[in-house]
């Protein structure tokens, strides 16, 4: 567990699990949070199809989520007052996930200054977050999203 | 509501909300559905976000299923015993989603026509599938899907 900011983690996991009721069905932690990185889990039972493994909307959930959630830490560290908001992204199904799942999200701290420092500038700064599905070891799918943040 | 076949939307309905606890969770019901299109619905409330707004990914995932939906009945009708997975998708968030969520899934005769054919000849087919997400009367987003038949 890499966490520098046990504060932030703790302000984190309210904003995910009490003002997202679809975070809460799909029993999703913080399994870690550092700068450049966080890790969201599910377990696979709230997130099943018909076939037994994992939905692709929950799937797409968990990516979504895990690039807000390294946003929304990274704007909050910087002392920004905004809200992060996706804006599209491209999601490619690998493989079949059929253990827990972990949506692992990463950002150069290079982009998240030049971000902080646009946002600054503009009020209004987009920035591209690549995040990968991992279960039972198997890499199941990958997202590359952008988000913009604007005044709350 | 345009429902030729109503045998079919019975089947339907406990596929989506007995076999997919997030579906349940989303609050989802079929409001629509014929041969070319279908239209699925979900309250806000189980899919808000922080922003009181439609989280994006209850957006991704109503959008996934309504094109899952769509195929999953096109291949019954057909008589093809198939599994309808996701392979990817582009998703662009156009508006905030500030009411009941509606998602539209059309696909022309002719393509189904042809995906049939070639799931029967190679007992695997590709076919796209593009969804709109609506709001309140506003397009609040888009997708373009491509799923794949296999054999179950």
């Amino acid at each position: 567990m890499h966490t520098p900011d046990p504060e932030l983690l703790r302000w984190l996991r309210p904003q995910l699990l009490e003002q997202i009721p679809l975070a809460r069905a799909m029993q999703l932690d913080i399994a870690e949070l550092d700068a450049e990185r966080v890790v969201l889990r599910a377990p696979l039972a709230p997130n099943v199809n018909d076939k037994g493994c994992a939905f692709g909307g929950s799937i797409g959930a968990l990516l979504t989520l895990s690039g807000w959630s390294l946003l929304t830490s990274r704007a909050r560290s910087a002392g920004l007052e905004c809200g992060i908001y996706i804006q599209d992204s491209q999601l490619s199904y690998l493989k079949p996930a059929w253990d827990q799942l972990e949506a692992h999200a990463r950002i150069d701290g290079a982009d998240v200054q030049r971000w902080v420092l646009q946002y600054g500038a503009r009020r209004r700064a987009r920035i591209e977050v690549q995040s990968d599905l991992y279960s039972g070891g198997v890499h199941a799918a990958r997202m590359q999203a952008r988000y913009v943040a604007l005044p709350l």
